[in-house]
């Protein structure tokens, strides 16, 4: 690993690469001797960097978290339209859940359940703060609507959450269905389920 | 164990409480030695029992998917009107995945991809009939439908399955929202985003 980088974009490095391995052997199958051989440190040296295995996931999770506030979150803040800016946090969010090399987010989804204690509850309370965000846009787009809401806008968070979450277990890039056609598809569906239109 | 049962009801015995173990411990973090301790066997009964722990895995999705097909879907066939008969499906899969009791159907959605080879092949086939089924009821429904659909009836049909199986992640029995009142607002939702009604 080049030693002229800044200690962040280290640990965003070392994040990326046992994410992959993360992903590959999971969370309780993959070594620390593992992730040191793939990212060119010793052992003894990846401690030094990331503190513990439970630190180390905690870290790719918190990355994984940025990457959703820096490429989504940060750009719809700024649509004043309620139903535009969610509709492209709905783009936003599939498009960082389909795309592959973005393995922190399938590890913040899969290895949920691997983190535990304080490091967990920080985690769910970055995770809690998007499922608020995305309540009150829905409930906004909901206050525009002619018909009676279907569902409460915290339901509607959560049953949007599962249809682009669950993504990560069956849609595979470059097959019959292209990113698009699916992200166009799902944010229709949902806004129909929404307004009823 | 009991010594005077069948062999099928040891087996989804063994498979019930395995189910358990790898719920808590993920499927490569617990050994066939905790299973064996929790099932009152030696290790060498297990794997008499069971031939492998990949076998074991198998076992446990397959009797998840038997418990999909008696609870759910043999009962549905029976309703001739489309609409009925897919809120039912939803109730009764929604039903399934929040019940904890039922730890195969979260060892199912969890370690889908711990499984590897023939016996995944053969998970998957089980799978993608229930997909198939699934897409087959949207799109009769889709049929009675004042506006053109929103959605094709295979994406529509991994919404669903989104929205249900990722209840596992987040649904908490007892918590602030019933059973109920999530079942009836998750089949309303998905009714009026295929419908527009």
């Amino acid at each position: 690993m080049a030693q002229t980088r800044d200690p962040k974009h280290q640990l965003r490095e070392i994040c990326r690469t046992a994410a992959r391995i993360f992903y590959d052997k999971g969370y309780d199958g993959a070594s620390m001797q593992d992730i040191a051989e793939a990212v060119g440190l010793t052992k003894a040296g990846l401690y030094h960097h990331v503190g513990s295995k439970d630190r180390l996931l905690f870290e790719i999770m918190n990355y994984g978290m940025d990457i959703l506030d820096e490429t989504v979150i940060s750009k719809v803040r700024r649509i004043a339209e309620p139903r535009e800016r969610l509709r492209r946090t709905i783009l936003g969010h599939i498009d960082l859940v389909v795309r592959t090399r973005d393995l922190e987010i399938t590890v913040i989804l899969h290895e949920n359940r691997s983190l535990r204690g304080e490091l967990r509850a920080r985690i769910n309370a970055r995770k809690q703060e998007y499922i608020h965000l995305l309540e009150q846009m829905i409930s906004e787009v909901q206050a525009q609507a002619v018909s009676p809401p279907a569902i409460s806008p915290r339901l509607a968070a959560f049953a949007l959450l599962g249809m682009i979450n669950w993504l990560y277990q069956w849609y595979r890039p470059g097959g019959a269905v292209k990113e698009d056609e699916l992200a166009e598809a799902y944010a229709r569906f949902f806004f129909r389920g929404l307004l009823g239109s």
